[in-house]
């Protein structure tokens, strides 16, 4: 006889809508961050405060749907595990940039201190490696290789900070630096959910490369933001990515159209106002956008290659766009 | 035909004695070291200089010994993951307490900045789990499940961190904090070990309580060490635990022993040399050892219920007898 009070088997044979999907990820985050062990949940409680939009679990679960447009427990699992993987790499990037404030709210090392933030970070770390060895699919599991991720991120934060205030910083340098520090977890996100419902490299291939698209597009329009609107808009850290010694790809531009430009900077004389001024006027932005711009066009080229349902096309298409368009677009929020 | 040049193929049934498989170990945490990718390797050669003894390594091979006292890959690349997941946790440590000098050596936070330790502690971290997850048997790796381990670590990492300066700490909660910080990854190294050659439940739970005493014995002498020898001897950091506010066990007895000790030490009275006097005098010492023995007695009942070989127990023993002992009996040396 069927026991039918045993809901953790039944649930994991179900499948479940993309908004359903989503909704139970959102749950799975916070169970992770509400109930955690006594001794951490403090500080894991203070971060279920400042959760972003998901996008990279939107993503993920996006991918994940079947012909039927239905999505497993699996991905779910994965989702989760994603975004409590990011939010390992924002505790302690906001230890290494000594940041005050994250999506409108006090970062952990600025209440709790660095060391605390060190340990909670390497918690979370762990935290999403645990959860996301919980799918059932232990193949999957392997083919995803979770950690090799984490290993590119790192090595895409390193070659950030190795390049701090470094105003002779090559274009290509920079995209580099990007595609691991932002676009690798994109990456990630767009493999694991894909891996649910096909089997075939090639198609693998192609949904690692929108995911990789789709992480440049984000990072370079963010990179945009930091210089077209204010702090309060943009929720993020009160100091711009200028004033941390992060030369993004919109100055790296204004930079080589203005050496004079250049020189006032090594030497310290540039004020935020200045720059955003210079970074528009000669191009930075433009030329910033013109390459997103073709990460854009490569993601709808990349995609007309896959085989898939047309809602799945359609919210891809919307995430493409939300990441293009960012916060200027409103109707297409994520949240 | 077999292709006889396929050396990859072929080591993977391969099988080692005790010595030659912590060769293979140190081999492989070299080659994660010194062979990492460019942007990485440069930090990482440098820990390789300051590498320690490798004993939760050997302890993890010993476990794995089969009936013929050989050790399988498998337990190699889990030796050698676990002694890299221990790097994580000391080059983020050494973030935390600002040290300068590990095993003489200066510590990474100290020659490259905090940020790029952090890093770099990700790295290897996110290095450890996919050097782990690269074994044959899948199934023994979910058992094994090393993301619990490690939040276990950060959890006793934590614990000692709100309890900095606290010299109200219990008894207890001194040995619930050391159970995570060092027990946990002694334990994780048992437990692998003993996977590789054990299915029954019973007989790996025990193995699992031998890593358990071990660690605790481990960090109990060590605590000691600290009120005994000079920092020259200890190739510690330069700072003791009590400079850093941590108070270990012989403190412990010492402030409950003593109570104007306790509060000289509140009001920032004591200076290094009155406190290994009174650790001393007090009894700290010989209570702390006798904590330490109480584990170790832990330790030979369990090993007894275990059936195993003659030389994996004469092994086992000399590990033990390496960890109470420690460095008054050089001819015990693991190296």
């Amino acid at each position: 006889m069927f026991n039918l009070e045993n809901n953790d088997e039944v649930a994991n044979t179900d499948s479940f809508t993309l908004f359903a999907a989503f909704e139970k990820t959102k749950g799975t985050v916070d169970k992770v961050l509400l109930n955690a062990p006594f001794i951490i949940k403090n500080y894991t409680q203070h971060l279920a405060k400042s959760s972003g939009k998901f996008i990279r679990a939107w993503a993920l679960l996006i991918c994940a749907m079947d012909n039927e447009d239905k999505i497993s427990q699996n991905a779910v699992t994965l989702a989760s595990a994603i975004e409590i993987l990011h939010l390992a790499t924002l505790v302690h990037d906001d230890v290494m940039d000594d940041a005050s404030l994250r999506r409108g709210v006090i970062t952990l090392q600025k209440k709790y201190g660095k060391k605390t933030a060190v340990i909670c970070g390497d918690y979370l770390l762990a935290a999403a490696l645990k959860l996301a060895s919980s799918i059932e699919n232990k193949d999957e599991l392997f083919k995803f290789n979770m950690p090799s991720y984490v290993e590119q991120i790192c090595m895409g934060e390193l070659r950030q900070h190795i390049n701090n205030g470094n105003v002779d910083i090559s274009f290509y340098r920079y995209l580099s630096i990007i595609s691991g520090k932002t676009a690798a977890l994109f990456e990630a996100a767009f493999y694991g959910g894909a891996l649910q419902v096909e089997k075939d490299k090639e198609i693998l291939s192609n949904y690692s490369k929108l995911g990789k698209y789709l992480g440049m597009i984000f990072q370079l329009m963010d990179d945009c933001i930091d210089f077209e609107i204010d702090e309060s808009i943009a929720k993020k850290n009160v100091q711009s990515d200028y004033e941390q010694g992060v030369i993004t790809l919109p100055l790296i531009y204004a930079f080589y159209k203005d050496k004079d430009l250049k020189n006032k900077a090594k030497n310290g004389l540039l004020d935020r106002n200045e720059l955003n001024k210079f970074v528009h006027k000669t191009g930075g932005l433009d030329f910033t956008k013109m390459i997103s711009k073709k990460y854009y066009n490569k993601f709808t080229k990349t995609m007309s290659l896959i085989d898939m349902s047309e809602e799945k096309k359609y919210h891809l298409e919307l995430v493409l766009n939300k990441a293009f368009y960012g916060l200027k677009n409103n109707n297409l929020k994520v949240e």
